[in-house]
């Protein structure tokens, strides 16, 4: 694969977090933000996200519709060693191939000795689909693995993460988009008008505004989203100008 | 409506996170975890959840698809007086009616007194689809809506969780899904073949195991979930019981 190639066309990624626990509000996700923030570095724009429980037709219909859509598809979750991690059965499934298993996840299983019984359930996740070649577990644990444009990896975070960083020179990006963004309190409402100018006339920046409470006090994070930095250095200046017309301070101006 | 049954059918949820912030990874959702904690507690199942851009066939397809799978749909995001606020928009192009001016959201609007550029734009936040009814927002800001099985509220966390807990009333649950929940310091494949069995035994509870890393040592967490009481306590003292025979000490039980 080459490394990163910066100004080609936008490349997109769709997120699929599978598990049931995160379903009943029992954890928190953490990793779509994770995923998201990586994958904007490297010139990938994640375009949609979802969670499904741990069922085999919603896991391998919602594969199946985001593989179709967007250039790439990450999952998290359910590769595990247990009767309740069915990921890799899925993935098979919607790629209408069978399961085989992993030479070299099965080394790095059978390095840690173990009673027979609790070795079958861990050579479970040896098993990939026919085709998919592994991605890099730096956490020393088993790998995971890619077929085609789908990318399977662990829901653990910080192992998902481990996962995550050793695909950076493996997926090519498009050009990366950047942002610039500040902050005044102010009600929305008072540069609602101004905004939809301002957004109108820079139709390849994504202008959005987030309202926020802090200190009980109302206010508004301005969020300018491109990959033109001269646009984005414009624009901002054009949305500075609007609050101090709306007679409030321009605050917290991060371009990044 | 009524309020709440006990011991009907399931009843299940789609939510839609509507919002480019999140797919960005600039906001961490927390809005997810608190519906589906809500609803859980009012016998409401959140089967799938979705995070979409601010892009309107996007959210027009995706609360037309949710809406035709689940008993209920929640959206979060896009209701306020900018430019980038469309999720009003979205939901009258999805039940193919068109907008209209709630009186009594724009009541709310008036009762604090603004220039007529900048009230002309928060009364953006009064357009709702014909034949929408209001969910109160016992913060004091302009309500949200409901049309027929889609519920739409703000995006803002604290404002988002004051219109849901005025819904309880409102949605009908079935029977509760009740958890019990037991941790060990232990690798899952320790206990894998125990748990499979244990959950064929159990085939009405829905048996999860998630691993944990803590102060470096590896646990997982097992998770029984399902309506019937009784059924729960005997297959948590199943589990407790496999911990024990792997020779590590049940942590943490938790009945809820």
């Amino acid at each position: 694969m080459s490394t990163q190639q910066q100004n080609k066309a936008t490349v997109t990624a769709g997120v699929l977090i599978i598990g049931n626990e995160i379903l009943s509000g029992r954890t928190q996700d953490t990793n779509l933000n994770h995923i998201a923030r990586s994958l904007g570095e490297w010139g990938i724009q994640v375009r949609e996200a979802r969670v499904v429980p741990d069922v085999e037709p919603h896991v391998v219909n919602s594969v199946n519709e985001m593989r179709a859509t967007f250039d790439y598809v990450f999952t998290t979750g359910g590769i595990g060693p247990t009767h309740d991690d069915i990921t890799a059965d899925c993935i098979a499934a919607a790629f209408g191939v069978e399961l085989v298993v992993s030479d070299e996840i099965a080394a790095v299983i059978q390095q840690r000795p173990a009673p027979a019984d609790v070795m079958e359930s861990r050579m479970r996740m040896a098993r990939i689909p026919k085709g998919a070649s592994l991605i890099a577990n730096s956490t020393g644990g088993p790998q995971g693995f890619r077929i085609d444009n789908v990318f399977v990896m662990a829901g653990i975070p910080r192992v998902m993460q481990a996962m995550l960083e050793n695909l950076e020179g493996e997926l090519e990006g498009g050009a990366v988009v950047r942002s610039r963004s500040v902050s005044a309190y102010l009600g929305e409402s008072q540069i609602a008008a101004a905004l939809a100018e301002i957004q109108a006339r820079y139709p390849d920046i994504d202008l959005g505004s987030y309202p926020f409470v802090r200190d009980n006090h109302y206010g508004a994070s301005l969020v300018m989203r491109g990959t033109d930095p001269a646009q984005l250095d414009a624009m901002l200046e054009d949305v500075k100008a609007a609050i101090v017309a709306a007679g409030e301070t321009p605050r917290d101006i991060v371009a990044e």
